[in-house]
Order: structure tokens, then sequence, then C-alpha cells
């Protein structure tokens, strides 16, 4: 019944690959099957029950006795992602981009900045690659334009920022964040947005900045197909196919906890491809796309937007830890692998608890995750297993 | 220690208010000092302990034995609202519109109809009418605009509905209804909400449909004191007085239970008074203006939106609901009187549960509202007692 996992798969504790530890990763291999389960794409075959969740909690536990421990978790978004399609230049290339973004937030938690800063500094790597879904790399609109999504919030303060649908701001967490520090509100939208970025100073690109032929490209292929996308109740068309669903599935996030104990999360997205008529997902609903909170956890999450807002993923695991006295993993579980599932919805949050527990949970084939821990012990995941 | 409460507040149950029930009313009044805590204004000072609480809990369990009960609550806004400062004329107006709006849902639960159309059709009376911050009554935005924000949730499938920023709709409820029903998104925005509209139907009026004289004068007044709205940090200018605060606080709300055991709620809102860069209050945001699932409780909010979303105030009440086992009245009250205004937030909800037990809680000094049960009986409140 023992099933080995990879060691490079972000869900087994850095500190496993250490030869020093070679008695705990004897003892932890025992839970590993479990483990596995916590990330599979299938929850009804493969949901754990409650014992065998309790049997897991440990192996995330990085920072719990820790003195000023901190640690980092990234998401590059969550997807039908599947190593037969992956080249190994096009992994290699996630891998060093995951792994440069979470260096810059590790770098500032290791020399005592906020997690705050740490998530925005991480996000700004990822939003400034083509690689995601996010800033430079944000997928079209139906109009053929870039619509960005952005929120970050505070889990000391319940401070929150959130911008949708701005088209000329380079790094959209930077807008979120410059909501949350510098306005009475919280969410900014459209042009609206943009002229607040303006007059706030913020790095303003022209729109082409945005353009890459590979999303112009899945643009492009999805408007061919788009007059067989009325479902059987004569919805409007939309992202019916994998490969549509996948356009959408590049959002990246961040969670944290710093030297002080403060946590934060943030995400940033371009959204659905094709999409129209303003449409705003989850990324900038703060207790949908980020909930930070210092008595429970900090989640950025990743996925099928519509649902993540239906089941308000990342607040809910928050209240179930709150409420429910369960642990991160626990409740992370439940709301993905359960809740999330049982309404069709399909994605993954990343998140962290007041501890420094770190978790990735997802119902896809795959998500692009890395976590870093206060000894710098750095895991990077794309797949499953 | 006994204190009488006005029987007008519908903080009472209706059935107080018959002659028949001289006994009960009897039995009842040594629990209505509790129950006039529970919408005082002052947090602190008369927040009950749990064991008071407990004590009010039968005294809003209006239909938990009923076959087929159903029953709906409304609000019109929270603030500010004195006795001092209103009319008889002005009361008198208020109430009027109360009435006929709830009536119009009152109906349609009597008549078998979905909870879902009695929202619907009862917000349309308040934002058909310009005493009301929701549809013709609008404020107007730093633009010299209106624009609209709305939402509404199924709690059976928890499905939902939401727009932001709409110009042009006539009744924006309807519209969110629309993105729920017709759409394969959860929230629209701006042009591209307009644009919607437009083509799923929805009765569009021109933009000078929503300017009234006294929402205009309320701009002018606003601006002219702009200048000297910056705040000790330098934030940008934004709402801190009284008076403007009470500028937004005019959303309109609604949440029913049907006779098939479903819950659905829906808030519609203009807004803040001279709002500018797109600014997005609670009133669309699912989990914070607008929840409803028929596990717990369905909720409506209004107040001081960017609080509202920061303590994800309608999730967090259904959240205490199913994980902490607490009745709806202790959920509200805990997240009204002792989160939001631990933040400092100000406003108040409107909500049911699934066995049709209302309750409407606030921390201001009054709220519009009504609530009707399966026997016809009709509350009307203003101020807090």
């Amino acid at each position: 019944m023992i099933k080995l996992v990879p060691l490079t798969c972000s869900s087994i504790p850095i500190f496993m690959k250490k030869p020093i530890h070679i008695l705990v990763i004897t003892l932890l291999l025992f839970s590993c099957k479990e483990k596995g389960k916590l990330i599979d794409s299938n929850p009804q075959e493969n949901y754990p029950d409650k014992s065998e969740i309790e049997k897991t909690h440990h192996i995330t536990s990085l920072n719990k006795e820790n003195t000023n421990g901190f640690s980092i978790i990234i998401h590059g978004g969550a997807g039908t992602i599947l190593r037969k399609n992956m080249s190994s230049e096009k992994e290699a290339a996630y891998k060093a981009t995951l792994e440069e973004a979470i260096r810059v937030g590790y770098n500032i938690l290791k020399n005592g900045g906020s997690s705050l800063d740490a998530v925005q500094k991480t996000i700004n790597v990822m939003e400034d690659s083509p690689l995601f879904n996010a800033g430079k790399g944000a997928v079209f609109t139906n109009a053929g334009t870039n619509e960005h999504d952005a929120s970050i919030m505070d889990g000391k303060t319940l401070n929150a920022g959130a911008s949708a649908g701005t088209t000329i701001v380079k790094n959209p967490i930077n807008l979120a964040r410059t909501v949350m520090d510098r306005s009475p509100h919280v969410m900014l939208s459209g042009n609206g947005a943009n002229s607040f970025a303006k007059e706030q100073g913020l790095q303003i690109v022209e729109p082409d900045y945005f353009y890459t032929e590979k999303r112009y490209k899945s643009l492009e292929k999805i408007k061919e197909t788009e007059t067989s996308q009325l479902d059987h109740d004569n919805k409007v068309a939309a992202f019916y196919d994998e490969d549509i669903k996948n356009s959408k599935f590049g959002t990246v996030g961040c969670a944290a906890l710093d030297k002080n104990g403060n946590l934060a999360a943030g995400t940033s997205t371009g959204g659905m491809t094709n999409k129209r008529w303003g449409r705003i997902g989850d990324s900038p609903i703060i207790g949908a796309g980020t909930y930070a909170n210092n008595n429970t956890c900090a989640v950025s999450s990743t996925g099928w937007g519509e649902y993540f807002i239906r089941a308000m993923v990342a607040h809910d695991i928050s209240a179930l830890m709150a409420y429910k006295n369960v642990s991160l993993q626990e409740a992370a579980k439940d709301v993905i692998q359960n809740k999330l599932s049982n309404l069709g919805g399909t994605g993954g949050v990343v998140a962290i608890d007041k501890n420094g527990n770190m978790v990735a949970e997802f119902n896809t084939a795959g998500m692009y995750r890395a976590t870093m821990n206060a000894k710098g012990e750095l895991a990077i995941g794309i797949y499953k297993d």
C-alpha cells in the first residue's frame, strides 16, 4: 500500500530532501499515499476520511516550532497540465520563473520584510513573465483587449485592495496594493481604476505591451469554434471544451507569513480567454480569490472563477479553521475536493497558516506551484504526483 | 429591569400585535429588553452574553413549526436615521413604499412562487422609487453619472449573478438575475454589462431617467466640502462626515424563504455619492453584500461597503451557522455588533434562515426594514427602538 512519491513534488516537505532527516523520511513515507491523494484530480474516488487526513497534518508543519519562522507559497495557475504534453524546455522555463519569483519573496521575508511586500514583489515577477496569465502574459478578451484583475489582503488588519478590468497598468497587483494603501476603497474597476493608477504614479504601459502571439492565437482559435458552444440550456456561448477551459487557468498568486507573524495573500490574472461583457472572475473578489486573516490563514485561488465565487473558496477555508477548529490542510481539502468539486468547479488554492504550514490543494491534473520555508528549502511542483 | 419596547418595532414578532395573543405578549415582554439590545447602535456597551442571546431565540421563530411556511424580509438602507430628523410625511412615504414592496414578494410566496422571484420583484418596487439609493433614486458619482450595482443568489443551487457599474439598466436586480440565469458568469461590469443587458432585452433607460434633484444636490454639497476631506494619512479624499456617510446607506435588499424551502437573497444600490475610479462596494459582491444557502440562511447587507467586504459579512453569518451551529440571530449579532463594529464598519443586514426565522441586525441609529410571515403579518421598522 506504500507508494513512493517523487521528492520534487511540492506536497512533500522540503526538509525531507536532506540526508540528515533519513529517519523522518522513513516515517513520513507511510503517510505519502494519503498526501498523494490530497492533490488528486478525482475527489470522489480518493477523498480520504477524517482519520486519514489527520495522519498527514504534521508533514506540512514546517515552522510550527520555529522562532521567527516564515514561509511563502506561490501558484502560477491550475488546469489540465499533463507531463505528456510538456516539453522539457517548457517545463524548465516554468520552473525557472517560479523559482525566480519565490526567491524574491523569500529574500524579503528573510530580511525581515513584510508578507505584503513579499506577496506583491513575488507576483510582480510572474506578472512580468509571458508564461502566466497575468500582467504581460494575460489572455485576450473577446474584443481583442487585455483586461486585468488583481487583489491583495493584509491578514493583520483585514485591509484589502482590488482592481478589475484595467487595461494599461503594467503590474495589476501593485494597483491592488495601492487601492488598499492609498484609497478609502477596497475595489476599483475599469477606466476609473486606470485613472486612479495614473494619478498614483503607477507604471502605465501601452495596451500593446500585453500582446503575445500565443495568447492571441488562443483567442482566434476560440472564436473559430464559438458558434458550437451553446449548451443545452441555450445559455450564452462560452468556455466549454478542455482547451478553452485551460485558457483561464493561468492566474498567479502568493501567500506568505513574515517574521512578525503577519499573513498576506495576493492574486493577479488576465481572466478568461474570450471573456466579454466586463466579466469579473474570482481573482479580484476578496473571500473568493484572495483572503488573509492572522487568526487563520492566507489563501490565493486559481481556477474556474465563477465556481470559486459561488463557493467563497478563500473565506470558507478560513471560516472552517476559525469555527470548526480544523487544520489548514483539512479545511483546504474539504473546500476544494468536496465543496468546490460537488458544484462542478475546478482549480486549486495555495495557502499558509499562522504557524507557517503550507498547502497546495487542487482538483485538476496539475498546478504550477512552489514553496520556500525559513530554512531556505525550495520545492517546485507542476503535476499532481 | 423590564423595559417596554414599542410594538411598531420590526424586531417584535408581528403576532404580538394581535389582541388574541395577550398571553404571548405578557410572556415575551420579559425578553424584550434583550431584544432591544439586539439592534442597539453601541455594540460594546450592550452586547449581551451568550445566555442572554439564547433567551431571545424563540421570539423570531415565526415559522419553525409551519408546514410550507414562508417569510420575507427587506431593507431600504441603514444609517443615521433619527426620529427627530424625520417628518411624519417622509416617514409615511418610506413606510408605504416598504409595505408596497414587501407585499409584492409576499404574494408571490403565498401563491407558491419562488423566493428568487419574490426577492427580485420586491426589489424592483424599491428600485422604481426615488426614496432609496437604488435604481431610480441612485446617488450620483463624482462624474455626475449614476452607476448601479446589484447581486442575487439562489440558496438551492448556490447559483449567483451580479452586475457592477451599469448606467442604463432600469432595474439592476433584473440584470443580476439574468447574469445568473442566462450567462456562464457570475459577475459582469461596466459597459460590458450594459451591452449584455441590451442583448438580453432588459428594460433600458436614458441615463437622465436616474436624475433626481435631491441626489444631485447631495453631490454638489459633497463636492463643495471635498477639499477638506483628506485624512491624517493623506489618503485620497472621501466620505468622512456623517452626512456624506449617510449618502451611501440607501441600498435596498431582500431575503426570502419560499414554500419549497428555498432561500434567496438580493441587493441593489447606487453606491456612494461622489464615488469615482469605478469604485465597487459590497452590494454586487457575493459573500459580502448578498449570500444564500439552503443549509443556513439568506442575507442582504447595507452599509459602508468596504467594511462589509473586508468582514465578508454575508458569508460569515452563514459560516458561523454552518460550522459553529449557532442560530441566525446569534450569527448576525456576532458579525454586525462584534466583528464589523470592531473593524469600524457601520450598517446592517436582513437575513432569514431555513426555518423562516428573520433578523434585522444593525449597528446604526436606524434601518428601513419590513417583514412578513406566512400568516400575512406585517411589521415595518425605521429606528432602532
